[in-house]
């Protein structure tokens, strides 16, 4: 039976949806909510989709191309960024995939789904788990496709730009096409140090994968995209799959979205803040935090105190992340939202590590 | 350069989009527009975007199982018809798919996805491009898929049930998938003698496609699904590509829809009437008429001239049929709509037939 391992499942617990006092913190959701504009467009959208959406989604490639000063022939978008995922798996039907362990799972299945085998490159607890210049040596001729994270999830860590750009370029002598989520740069406030945007145009090797969903907080609406010079490559994703993936509605939001500046500098400053709160608070109580740049946090405990199971009786979802590959029992990933439900959060959190984690050591 | 072959494509001439007089007679879409209720529940979906949508469409699939009382195990949901049908060809990578001659492009293109061959059953104008018996003989051994589509596009015409049983035996004997997309013959006003749903339980081989798209004049919104009791096969779409490829507003869409019964009564009373219409009306300007079940007719001209681009300057799109495998030159589809419409149409028809067209013949 197929199993859904993801974070955001508020539906197999028919208590948890519609419940108000729910606090989903196992998704990476912007916590400011749509923005005001993008609701607008979703409702007056809605008329419109009585005709087909437009297939080349133009006039939304044409926003993304003012907002990122590159070709509109450069984005090619999608039905969330898991679907461009799969399509470019199936565009480019490597049989080799490199990932690293732990990442987000839907690589591994998307390079699976179009028949590739799986490498990992594990990133080691010691080094807080950063992704380090031993990656080199993992990318072979053998290779053919790499895959990374930037901030990785569920760590929120980093890469180094320089270290990118030596993987950037030995890949790209080795011909493999790489791959780098950029979806949660948008949360990061100096993500200008880190993108791989400035390196499209010499790299055609390069594809950067994004997304409308999280940081405007549309994850029930799916739109994404990814970005390359390769223009046959973007040919090919157009082939890959049925013409009309994205909605009228989704193409509406991602319009409207691209107005949203002063939203995107306000979810900055939010999730700095928080994140700091809620590490100091995480601290006091004796977890062990890895401090990540993201909208999330990678929390590990000691003992086997069943922290998911224990929140769900007060309504808080947090992501379990013993099945991410690299990972295993006691590890938790927490996103970082308003400081109301932050507290709250902390509140259960302390109130369970004062009354009944007692009973759990031994 | 990837092309687009559909019709709908109101997108590449920009002068079409936006413009209230744009009569859209290229995509088969339902007339009446999109139920209120419909309308209503897009609205009220909007806010709950802000999470993830269901990935296995539980409250969607139940109503679907209400009304067709079937079980919701046997419904699998997807971003418009066309992503399900991709799903499939890559959970069941069919080696050789047959086809027929003319249909739908997509059925091909899904299948090449896969890396299938095609094989075609080329329909004969001179049966009026009904499929016969004679498909029996082109589906062998080798064959690892084959694909109807009844009512079939572009030609509108329905497959005999006793056939389709023989088919569909034939194929189970010989473990053959055969899908039938049904999407069109909601419109049809009496569709239970052509369905094939009552045969699910007894043919796990069987899979049926249907669209919220087309019926409820939503393809902007994107939803489909498809039927089958091959419980494995389910299993293997929902592992197929990602999790959330039904937005949260298009599972809303679809749970208000299954409330629309009045409207779907209807329809089927509008196209009837408005066919009948069409086709007197079209065959009085001598163009000859392929009489079909759904809710657009095949014609076709004996002359050159150019339809299309004659209509396209009065903003009427009609879809030129002439790259369906199959069907060449002269061959048109028109959709059926509204009798303020359809007069319209056929008004700027009879002025082009006695103003114009006598320049084109020789």
């Amino acid at each position: 039976m197929y199993r859904y391992v993801h974070g955001g499942d508020i539906y197999s617990d028919p208590s948890l949806k519609c419940n108000k006092d729910m606090l989903d913190y196992s998704a990476n959701i912007n916590p400011l909510g749509i923005p005001a504009g993008v609701r607008r467009a979703l409702r007056e959208a809605i008329a419109g989709c009585v005709n087909y959406p437009d297939p080349f989604c133009r006039e939304l490639r044409d926003r993304l191309s003012r907002y990122f000063s590159l070709p509109a022939e450069m984005f090619y978008c999608g039905n969330g960024a898991a679907d461009v995922l799969f399509r470019l798996m199936t565009a480019l039907q490597p049989k080799r995939t490199l990932v690293l362990a732990p990442t987000f799972a839907d690589y591994e299945k998307a390079a699976l789904t179009a028949g590739s085998k799986i490498d990992y490159f594990t990133l080691q607890e010691k080094d807080e788990f950063v992704v380090t210049s031993e990656i080199l040596k993992a990318i072979t001729k053998r290779t053919e496709m790499v895959v990374l994270c930037n901030p990785n999830n569920p760590t929120g860590k980093l890469m180094d730009k320089a270290l990118l750009l030596e993987i950037l370029q030995h890949c790209k002598e080795l011909h493999i096409p790489l791959l780098v989520d950029e979806c949660f740069l948008d949360f990061v406030q100096d993500r200008e140090n880190y993108t791989l945007i400035d390196q499209l145009a010499g790299y055609p090797n390069l594809i950067i994968l994004k997304a409308f969903t999280k940081i405007f907080a549309i994850p029930g609406v799916r739109l994404g995209f990814c970005l390359t010079s390769d223009a046959a490559l973007i040919d090919k994703l157009y082939a890959s799959g049925q013409d009309w993936n994205v909605s009228a509605l989704a193409q509406a939001a991602g319009i409207a979205a691209m107005e949203e500046t002063d939203y995107l500098v306000e979810t900055r400053e939010l999730i700095a803040v928080e994140k700091a709160y809620l590490i100091t608070q995480l601290r006091l109580i004796k977890l062990q935090v890895f401090e990540g740049a993201a909208n999330y946090l990678l929390i590990k405990t000691t003992h086997n105190y069943p922290w998911p199971e224990k929140l769900k009786k007060y309504h808080v979802l947090i992501r379990d992340c013993s099945n991410y590959h690299g990972l295993s029992e006691g590890y938790y990933r927490i996103a970082v939202k308003t400081r109301r439900d932050n507290r709250k959060l902390i509140k259960i959190m302390k109130e369970l590590v004062k009354h009944d984690m007692f009973n759990y050591i031994n």
